[in-house]
């Protein structure tokens, strides 16, 4: 942020503004006060018997690497909604039956991830715009060298871990700058 | 969103970017998107025994109204996390065993509301600069008529019907506009 979105000038401070606790960007025209957020991320780990749905990034960052179909949620969108969505988008894929089993904070990227284990309804998947494959893969043949980001690494876990007990609790978790091992 | 933030022109459209399916605010001049996103509203019910705690909002929206103790998440900071801060700065209280209750998109306001059920873990609590008044409520007492959002009115109603059977399970929904009956 370099302007005021409110008036133009750029006469931004980043500082703790009266009554705040917190830095933020405040105009010195005309008094905004700009507030910065955690963003959304929301989508799906798809079953079929048991198997799970990955998409080969056809983008940056992380090109070529696996993950689950994910992205922004958008304004006026439930979160649920949005998770399918981004199934289709990426994965041209229908999914039904979700229910939220990972939350995970991402701290230095200021976003939250929220991921829904779901029923993928038919095998007529195909790779999106963003994907370059999308395939099934059994637990053994997951490519956990190669998948793109920690949050789809550690719901992975989670999920072979709780099918061995056909147990689903809700994964709260958190992740912090640092470590840039990938399937963490 | 009147001025691009990026480089202070005034020369925004809001119009879908290629390759994109929903409007933005587009810079005419540097060409930067504009993406906007829902917040994040995080809190807490917090339980005492057989009663929960509520705040009298000295703020507006709603002065005056009862709600639970909830804010929006800040950058870098847990789900979890920003919802026992929130408790801390409107209840001044102490929560503990926080666990996600509600998740509620609350799609007018560009908004999810996350809430988790909390143990109060002990009775020094007072308003904070927010409340005007904090209290603990039986279910019998809660002012149904003056609870300040649908959503703290569905997280209240979800955990007196739970509490029936000692089973909490997640409870995900979404409001849409149109409706304003309070209670809802």
């Amino acid at each position: 942020m370099k302007f005021c979105s409110h008036c133009g000038s750029g006469a931004l401070a980043f500082r703790v503004p009266d009554g705040d606790t917190r830095p933020r960007y405040v105009c010195g025209n005309c008094g905004t006060i700009h507030y910065e957020n955690p963003r959304i991320v929301t989508g799906t780990l798809p079953v079929w018997n048991d198997q799970v749905l990955l998409c080969r990034r056809a983008i940056e960052p992380r090109y070529g690497l696996w993950t689950l179909p994910a992205g922004f949620l958008e304004n006026g969108e439930p979160v649920e909604a949005g998770a399918a969505r981004e199934t289709e988008e990426e994965a041209c894929a229908r999914v039904a039956d979700l229910s939220l089993y990972t939350v995970i904070s991402v701290l230095h990227v200021h976003q939250v991830h929220m991921m829904f284990r779901a029923r993928l309804v038919d095998l007529e998947f195909a790779p999106g715009t963003e994907s370059l494959e999308v395939r099934l893969f059994r637990e053994a043949e997951i490519p956990w060298e190669t998948i793109a980001f920690r949050t789809i690494a550690r719901s992975l876990r989670n999920f072979f871990l709780d099918r061995l007990d056909n147990r689903w609790p809700l994964h709260i978790s958190t992740i912090h700058r640092g470590s840039v091992r990938r399937g963490d």
